[in-house]
């Protein structure tokens, strides 16, 4: 499947009405965002199974994939268009058989050999993080831009950086060779979410120039 | 897929020791446990899956199925015999597309109404409780004698009471037309989980007697 990694937005659900959530997804849809995560940490599988047939009917109106965190399960019962796995989800190889080739899966990484065993394993992208600390996933620890450049140049699929990014302070992402970024509060906290999805994309379009695509 | 109901063992790692659990399981298959549900909800996916495997492993060695609670996606990527879906959990139709014909799928009812919908679906089997209160499941509404005797009578397939059973308070069950109980702390909790699956096996069996099959 082809997919633009360049404003790939994470969405959590938690903290907010449903219907305040969906509005948000979608006004960053119009705005610009080219890929969206499906993330709920607190939910049972129908919540989540539910919620996801809810986004996925908006991600399609945009023609936008709709990956899942985690959940392979969900992702094929609501035939989503793939799954993004943490080093603490299923194993790629195994969600790749599940899968089969056609649906993307991402996977993150922290370090080179992360992403080196994640692409051997089937993954169609990474997400290298965390860049900065990050309110969304407090435990997490960081990943130095000389570890991104490194996957970058190593690894031959897209690679987006991720942790704490915003429009401020992305600019230490310029020359790393990132395919984009992925962005949860930036967008989900903002005031005006599309317009804060037009300025993240301008800025990321802008940033990529001169790198390899 | 044949199997037998008639001492169902749900096990819940927590609060215990791998080492500990994985020897009470084992004590248990020993014991006469008929049919196994891994149940977690504390793991991360990657942790669930790996505990699976190790208890699939055992399982495999008595004869016994294994299924696992919740989970389809880590049911298919261990090749367990099959899923035990809740009310919060996938819809029963939507697990059952995805695990074929041949596994097991179970369901919890509490009601003639639930029951009746989970066999609709594509149920093999359904657990009804909760008939006492349980340590387990704090949260749980209890399922009346009456109930459980009319959708024993009402649904074709084989019925488990479930919910705080243990060999002192089971008599309650008998003319119900069960096929059996389900238990945790009753056996995962007992001094000698073997000697407990022995007990409650031959209570069963002689509770069961003249039943219909």
């Amino acid at each position: 499947m082809k997919f633009n990694s360049s404003l790939y937005l994470v969405t959590d659900s938690s903290l907010m009405e449903e219907t305040d959530f969906l509005q948000r997804v979608e006004a960053a849809l119009e705005g610009g965002v080219t890929l969206l995560q499906l993330r709920e940490k607190q939910r049972t599988t129908r919540e989540y199974l539910t919620l996801a047939q809810k986004v996925h009917a908006l991600a399609r109106r945009y023609g936008v994939p709709l990956l899942i965190d985690d959940r392979v399960d969900i992702a094929l019962a609501m035939d989503a268009d793939g799954v993004h796995l943490g080093q603490t989800d299923l194993p790629i190889a195994m969600a790749r058989k599940l899968l089969g080739k056609d649906k993307l899966i991402g996977a993150t990484a922290k370090t080179v050999a992360q992403a080196q065993e994640a692409y051997e394993q089937g993954a169609d992208y990474l997400g290298v993080g965390a860049i900065y600390p990050t309110t969304t996933k407090v435990q997490t620890t960081l990943t130095s831009i000389q570890t991104l450049k490194e996957i970058c140049r190593e690894l031959p699929i897209p690679v987006n950086a991720i942790g704490g990014l915003n429009k401020e302070n992305m600019e230490v992402l310029r020359g790393c060779g990132i395919a984009g970024i992925c962005v949860v509060s930036a967008i989900m906290k903002a005031e005006d979410p599309k317009r804060e999805a037009e300025l993240l994309r301008e800025r990321i379009e802008s940033l990529r120039k001169g790198e390899k695509q």
